[in-house]
């Protein structure tokens, strides 16, 4: 035949982008997300989309990866939004609070809930895009020169804990230190401080706490997952083609969970290296864990009677904890329990 | 300036599949995975690369999705692989097994292990590339007349089970019974048999087994998870040009978690309802669990001492199992007891 082929041509854009993170490269799970994505996006767009990645401090301080988006001096970030309480205190949902939401409750509410719809619109008051793109999962207590049996061992304390867990161990009688990642070793070491929480095995065991304190505490409450996310500055996401756009959002998708693979991937060698180094293992009582949800709440009801928009997100976040905890109990824990409770 | 602004222009495939599932669409939830896939794949080409999802039997039977990729009368296909254990018995690994992995375990397993890449080299040997690409999360244990506290109370018991559930129940002295979806409710009301498993709360729910069977039992030990799989015939992958590649598998890493956040959005409402339609929880006594293990993991030793690819999968699988159990059994563990277990 004579008929020519149609032949499918698109005249599509070049985009390069500089991205920003709140990660130095040494936290290379964190900063591997947002690599991965630059790696999709690259891939799913034979490379005319191209990003690329900053540690926290090559361009802008690692808290200030909102603020930067939001300008748009650079048209994307991957940060966690508890940072930003500063700005607004519901941005701690986003991220995570002390006896919130697990993984994978915490992926439902984000991604389907009324609270995770008012998120997004805070986000753009911030004029950002913003898409869950990380978690860390359920995090460990920290490491603490002697065991932590009971609320009266807390008191007094100097134990380093950043944000609402501070918060939450201020109101159990904790003095809560506040210290960058690389001071906390030597204070730990020199006794200027009896603990401190940092991530998990993994992330733990390169800042060598196991050194100078070997009780290493679990669950850290304060964080049962904590959701990093993509934001993407509003008029920058909407310059795209929305087959960039999609591209994005699904590479950030992907990267939520591959982050979740990283970590339960890398933490359980880490765990077992670290016990055979001699780390005790001490798991947080019944009474520590009852007390601090009490007041993690009690300063959530504090927090709503202030604001309008808290306490929309609040409330539907309680409701939708207490629903999805009735599932999460049956099959799920039970199998849990029999397969890693012995 | 005269000097042209360069143009990139890409001359991109259209191309057209049609995608065979095992899934009647009245499992929306699992007929929604090969769904989102086509939804993400159109969005994320432009509309060039359009994949056009089947129910069961349209094309082919529910049963021979794998058979139709191997041969290439269709590209690609949605599936659960352990509907293949007839092909060979290590593909129930890919999707689950009795006392297997949990859903995390289950993602970093198939991704990032030894099996995982072993499971692969078996899919190429039929001919086709596979990916995770949807999870159901731990199952619940079905539906009995009676609540079962003993393995003397399973004794003689008529139970609809497939798979390998079926074969570790029948060690226990379970009459197990195969019967396909439709057949079991009215086999269930005649008292043809007295019991039933199937998914979990939202897909049990539709067919109604609460109004003749109240006891509800958790959890479904048979299937802590189960992997589905996209698989697309070799030749039809590598005739894609790459970036569709990335595309496809991009898809198939966000329906791995799109699914398992459908069923964490619509089992909590649907156990409220069906609890508050008179079905009562019953948990499997910690006696029926670990007789169930010692059965499940009997019947892999022996299949493993037949086949030695099958033999690899599985030490591989049972050494991940137990390094990843310690883990999952100090943060995540706690704080889901304290969360949930009350």
């Amino acid at each position: 035949s004579l008929v020519a082929k149609p032949v499918f041509v698109h005249a599509r854009k070049r985009i390069r982008w500089r991205l920003v993170t709140s990660w130095p490269k040494s936290l290379d799970v964190l900063f591997g997300a947002p690599q991965k994505i630059a790696e999709l996006v690259h891939q799913m767009t034979d490379g005319l989309f191209d990003i690329r990645v900053y540690a926290a401090g090559e361009i802008v301080p690692g808290l200030k990866v909102l603020d930067a988006v939001q300008e748009g001096s650079v048209p994307i970030g991957h940060t966690a939004l508890y940072y930003y309480t500063g700005k607004h205190q519901a941005f701690a949902f986003a991220c995570g609070v002390p006896f919130g939401l697990t993984y994978r409750a915490q992926n439902v509410w984000l991604d389907k809930s009324k609270g995770g719809r008012l998120l997004e619109k805070l986000l753009a008051d911030f004029n950002v895009v913003g898409f869950p793109a990380g978690n860390t999962g359920a995090q460990m207590g920290g490491w603490f020169k002697k065991p932590i049996r009971s609320v009266d061992d807390l008191k007094g304390l100097r134990f380093r804990i950043p944000g609402l867990g501070g918060k939450v161990m201020a109101r159990l009688g904790v003095s809560v230190q506040l210290l960058a990642g690389g001071d906390i070793y030597p204070a730990l070491e020199r006794g200027a401080i009896d603990g401190t929480e940092w991530i998990g095995p993994y992330d733990d065991e390169k800042l060598g706490f196991y050194k100078v304190a070997k009780y290493y505490h679990y669950p850290g409450w304060w964080e049962p997952s904590a959701t990093l996310h993509l934001i993407v500055n509003r008029k920058a996401y909407e310059s795209l083609p929305k087959e960039y756009q999609e591209i994005l959002k699904t590479a950030a998708k992907v990267a939520n969970q591959q982050m979740m693979e990283e970590y339960d991937a890398k933490n359980p060698p880490a765990l077992k290296r670290l016990l055979q180094k001699g780390v005790k293992l001490v798991k947080f009582s019944d009474e520590i864990m009852t007390r601090a949800q009490k007041e993690a709440f009690s300063l959530y009801e504090e927090l709503a009677a202030k604001d309008a928009l808290y306490r929309d997100i609040f409330e539907d976040w309680k409701n939708f904890r207490g629903e999805i905890a009735k599932w999460f109990g049956t099959a799920e824990l039970a199998i849990n329990q029999f397969l890693y409770g012995r």
